[in-house]
């Protein structure tokens, strides 16, 4: 592999730092106007003015890329998503969209277990086939690392299978994958009215076997009214801890459960959609150093209201934008669609999404330390875009501005060799 | 040019018609199972299913594209942009974010008048190159004609440079351009207090050469209180239909100024944003027949309140929907955007909102008897999605579900391919 100059940025947009951003820190971009990333055996070497950087190299020893009228990003980090699944739900979606009740579409076979029945039909090839699909599309997106859940098995067959899809995608795909056991997704009907011992199940047969294989680095789970209890939840989170596992939540996103509060009681690496969060539980996650992980696109897909990003923000929290990417909910994988819906209906501000898709989602999959800015010593996944501004992400609502992505300093997107 | 055959497509959306379909004819989309197209020298010689096609066809004189297991749709209308203009607004939108008022950003020199300013810069080679590069955006979502409007000059030269551009995209691109000339889109400084004067030189320099030099085939008005009345509007557009233009209407979209009425008086072409139209003036335009255009991208990202597409389309109304892409208001050409808010916020089903993006939107263009559905005798323009149905258009929200574009026969756009 050769070595990387990316050189003359309009925007070195540095986003630098190598912890989750807080409140007013998530503001702080840190742009280099002219800016140049040199990137050596997939590592950052050196970061800063183009004329400083450019003087003391010899750049017949790299490939050179030049990006003057560009803005240059860390590469977006996804970390909430659910991309390995069988099956789509799309004439759900039509019933919904006619207002049938949650209850006609499960009575017609639809909701999450639709999705369980297809997954645990599915071989790997398949899964790992569409998987991959929509991990080039992610990448078009300027994605460099997504967080996966497994969660659409509910037996420990396919839990497996899923977590082991997301294994080989890691080593076949050059996007990182950081896989998340969500074994605790919904309880599946074999299980209906023994929710207890459904944990139970999951923590005596699945996750030693997860933690053994080193199958996932975090453990998830579906903390909601009908689902899962505060209770149940802790039980099974603290059992991953055990495990060695890092731990996620769904929280408070239909109901306010008091899932935020969990996900600080616990020291979570992130609490995940929080639509219906109390102050309190905003206030813990916020002295927890917990990563609120906001999910927009599945607000908008379902007409709920969105999160209370701007309040999060106001009270400290450290906020993260991703998809929630589902075959239920929130079909999407559209970075620029969460990032309008951030700016617009939840009054981020722009440098503040940018944060938010960028050092931020790094922490809220526990690598803020290797990725999510352009820092020395980090890897080097950047994003190039078509504009010479950040500004421009949500200002071409919906469409995608970026042009070029860099995965460990390899090209791995280029729209202008496309068209 | 090779003969085209598409062929087993799991659902082939004819969208049959050689009108505007309106109110409950909307929901009807005509589609066969199992479907194969036929086109001919770019026209389209054969409709229906795949085996009784293809039992007298053969097929090596032919150009085969298999297309099992997906959707195959007549290409998209997106009967409302402004594709041609100088400069971005990004700065203007990330202050509108942060809630300063239209006034500030006026006086800060932003606003319609900033992009006045840069296409009366601008070069016809440099209008040209940005244009084509959102052609081809374009087009990879789908959209095979395109209308697009003048009205970011404002003086005679530069309202004729824009138009010679799309004259010549015209040329140059595949997709079709219809052009529309818009010199009355708002005031320039020179004229402030003097709108009459000002429809008097639009209407005695620039229409005669417009009309002559047949650069448009439409003429639209701004006609919104504090830019041109609707006396003014009337005036202009009688004018344009003395010399042969078709007419538009930007109606309704801040103030309930009685645009729709004014529409339907004239027997426009199409009445467009509607976000404050009247109860009488939908009936108005159903009765007249005139295309309610609806533009939610830009209510989107306005976040003012939505058209009433729904009540609409119940009072017989024909609606077509499109993206209004310009570089103020609504940067998006986006199709599964407008697609995703059409059906979760307008409340139009997805039958409807592929009729608005088909039939209806060729209509909106008067264009109904040459595209916008996969009819025998008309133009070869083809969409492929990359799924069964046309129901993932909106459920993959915001993301493009299009495989590959066929326009007037000839492959221009193909995912597969650029992977
Ligand atoms: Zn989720
Ligand atoms: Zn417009």
């Amino acid at each position: 592999m050769k070595n990387l100059i990316i050189k003359n940025a309009a925007e070195l947009v540095t986003c630098r730092g190598n912890r989750a951003k807080k409140g007013r820190e998530m503001s702080e971009l840190h742009v280099i106007p002219d800016g140049t990333v040199v990137i050596e055996d997939g590592i950052i070497t050196a970061v800063g003015n183009s004329q400083e950087i450019c003087a003391y190299l010899d750049e017949s020893n790299y490939e050179v890329i030049d990006a003057s009228g560009k803005a240059v990003l860390p590469g977006f980090v996804d970390s909430h998503t659910h991309l390995v699944f069988g099956g789509y739900r799309a004439e759900e979606f039509s019933w919904r969209l006619r207002g049938d009740s949650y209850m006609e579409i499960m009575q017609r076979g639809g909701g999450i277990i639709n999705t369980v029945k297809a997954t645990r039909q599915a071989s790997k090839a398949e899964l790992l086939a569409s998987a991959k699909k929509r991990l080039d599309s992610m990448v078009s997106f300027g994605v460099t690392t997504v967080e996966g859940k497994s969660g659409y098995g509910l037996d420990d067959e396919t839990e497996i299978k899923q977590l082991e899809v997301m294994q080989q995608l890691n080593e076949e795909h050059p996007v990182d994958v950081v896989s998340t056991f969500l074994g605790a997704h919904a309880v599946p009907n074999e299980y209906k009215g023994r929710e207890d011992e459904f944990i139970d199940f999951l923590i005596d047969k699945v996750l030693p076997v997860v933690s053994e294989r080193k199958l996932a680095e975090f453990c998830d789970v579906f903390c909601e009214q009908n689902v899962f209890s505060v209770e149940q939840s802790r039980r099974l989170l603290r059992k991953a801890q055990e495990f060695g596992l890092g731990v996620k939540l769904h929280a408070d996103e239909i109901v306010q459960l008091g899932g935020a509060e969990l996900a600080a009681e616990l020291g979570a690496v992130s609490a995940d959609h929080l639509l219906q969060a109390s102050d309190a539980g905003i206030k813990a996650l916020a002295e927890a150093g917990v990563v609120a992980t906001l999910l927009p696109g599945t607000a908008f897909s379902l007409k709920a209201p969105y999160a209370r990003g701007r309040f999060m923000i106001d009270q400290g929290c450290a906020v993260a934008l991703a998809t929630d990417m589902n075959p239920g909910s929130c079909f999407t994988e559209s970075i620029p669609l969460i990032f309008a819906l951030a700016v617009l209906y939840m009054n981020l501000s722009i440098e503040e999404a940018v944060t938010a898709f960028t050092i931020n989602g790094a922490a809220a999959v526990g690598r803020a330390d290797k990725i999510g800015s352009l820092d020395v010593g980090k890897y080097g996944d950047v994003v190039i875009l078509e504009f010479p501004s950040y500004k421009y992400i949500p200002y071409h609502i919906g469409v995608s501005t970026v042009e070029k992505v860099i995965k460990r300093g390899v090209l791995v997107f280029d729209k202008v060799k496309l068209s």
